[in-house]
């Protein structure tokens, strides 16, 4: 397999859009929560129900691993459960970790999600580049040997992301996360696939449709992770950036505003809340189809 | 508890010394190898030996979570124990997850680590800085109300930590490393306890002394977290400008050197790998003080 082929070739029979399973105890609909043994069984049931109801409509999920230990052992039984259910109904996942180290020790990072067996194996991950190229190159390598995935931070959504991102560095008079953009474009290099992508990708938050344009031209062959859509008040036409003109290059992730759309729809009741889910998917669909 | 004052505490009565508790299971002395049901009992059997053996002579122990990480859930049950077991000893522990993430995203990885109680509660946690900010402030705001610990990645110990940190911001004409200094000491200044040392530290590499001088200036009240002593080619004199002139303000890492240290030593057999493990640490203990 390779990450990118799968993951375009998903997209052409889908849509571009990530579903964030970033469940949250407290909004996960009452009858799911009396009827699990523990918090974690219950993360894993409310994630049942969206994987059935959006299984076909999109290609990828991505669980924030965050929420699954913040719950400990219990939680990431959980994780370990919702990664298997939702590659066996198809979908490919990517696991939001956000980890980054060095040497041996990122090696070992790589093994526990690139890996081709083993509890929280994924078919991508993101990581965090702060460490330079030896906390990168463990990644893409498994990548390489095992037909996986990476997604690189770059320019993240958040407000405060140019504390860092933004800093214009002297080499070539470029912000640092355009010298981010080279490096990735550098370190993918090696990976494009059949249809024109690398599977070493990056994130690009969808709150900053400039920066992106920019990004957009010094990673021609990286699929972009746009965060910010939605919830975080970037729309499709501040995603539309991070898109190359073939309509491809990009995937956009969307979390609380699919998996709990069933608390602002007036049609579902909480045990609609998959219904309420394909629903906001469908939309965002139409929403981003509008602007490509 | 504040964290700061604790550990300061710790290190006149012990050591200087941080044990990294990074386990590899072909590296695990095969008696315990055998006698254990599963990969992640041996880990947490052999963290078991190296506790009991330097419990007296370190304040703390910092667990590399990507190595439990890579054995799934059995690593991860083990990692519990481990946390849970020294600190049952009197130690204090430093998770190194190097986690990062922005908003209620950061505040769900600060509820799993730097929490009252759960699988992972530690004392401390290292965090890498990429996002900015809104990556930090969730975490330390954690510290500030459970009295818990930050390592903040600033400049890292690797060959290529200079193809992001070393690179010259125009911004105060400084390297991005020492703009995170700057950062680490302004979000540091509300939790300086009463040993003058703030909860909020920087991990700084024994591997380049003269950044870590220039940074010892820059952040006067935080602890250094310094990995790269032995195994990375740091010695004590490059360790030394990680240290105020009180002698205190840094913990220097190290971890194989250390726990594997019975495989380099013709006085231990693998069934005394505790020993030798200890005599490690005083060895160690010595060569720093020959330089503070």
């Amino acid at each position: 397999m390779h990450f990118a082929d799968e993951l375009i070739k998903k997209i052409k029979t889908t849509s571009p859009i990530c579903v964030g399973l970033d469940p949250r105890y407290e909004q996960i609909p009452m009858h799911i929560q009396q009827d699990a043994p523990t918090p974690g069984a219950a993360f894993f049931e409310f994630n049942k129900g969206i994987i059935d109801a959006v299984h076909d409509i999109v290609p990828i999920v991505k669980p924030q691993v965050a929420f699954y230990e913040m719950l400990g052992l219990d939680g990431l039984a959980a994780l370990s459960r919702t990664i298997q259910y939702a590659q066996d109904k198809g979908l490919m996942v990517l696991l939001d970790a956000k980890r980054n180290d060095i040497g041996s020790t990122a090696e070992a990072y790589a093994n526990a999600y690139l890996d081709t067996e083993g509890d929280f194996v994924s078919d991508a991950l993101t990581v965090t580049p702060y460490l330079g190229l030896d906390g990168i190159k463990p990644f893409v390598d498994k990548c390489d040997k095992n037909g996986k995935g990476l997604f690189i931070l770059c320019k993240t959504s958040n407000p405060s992301s140019g504390d860092i991102q933004d800093q214009k560095v002297i080499e070539k008079d470029l912000n640092l996360y355009e010298l981010m953009g080279q490096l990735i474009d550098t370190w993918g290099a090696d990976l494009i696939g059949k249809e024109g992508y690398t599977s070493i990708g990056a994130v690009v938050g969808a709150t900053y449709p400039d920066q992106a344009k920019q990004l957009r031209k010094l990673m021609p062959n990286s699929i972009f992770l746009v965060p910010g859509y939605g919830a975080q008040g970037g729309g499709a036409a501040d995603v539309k950036p991070c898109f190359n003109k073939d309509g491809f290059g990009a995937i956009v992730n969307s979390s609380r505003g699919i998996i709990f759309a069933y608390e602002k729809s007036s049609a579902h009741t909480s045990e609609q809340y998959g219904d309420a889910a394909r629903e906001a998917v469908v939309k965002m669909k139409e929403d981003l189809e509008s602007v490509l």
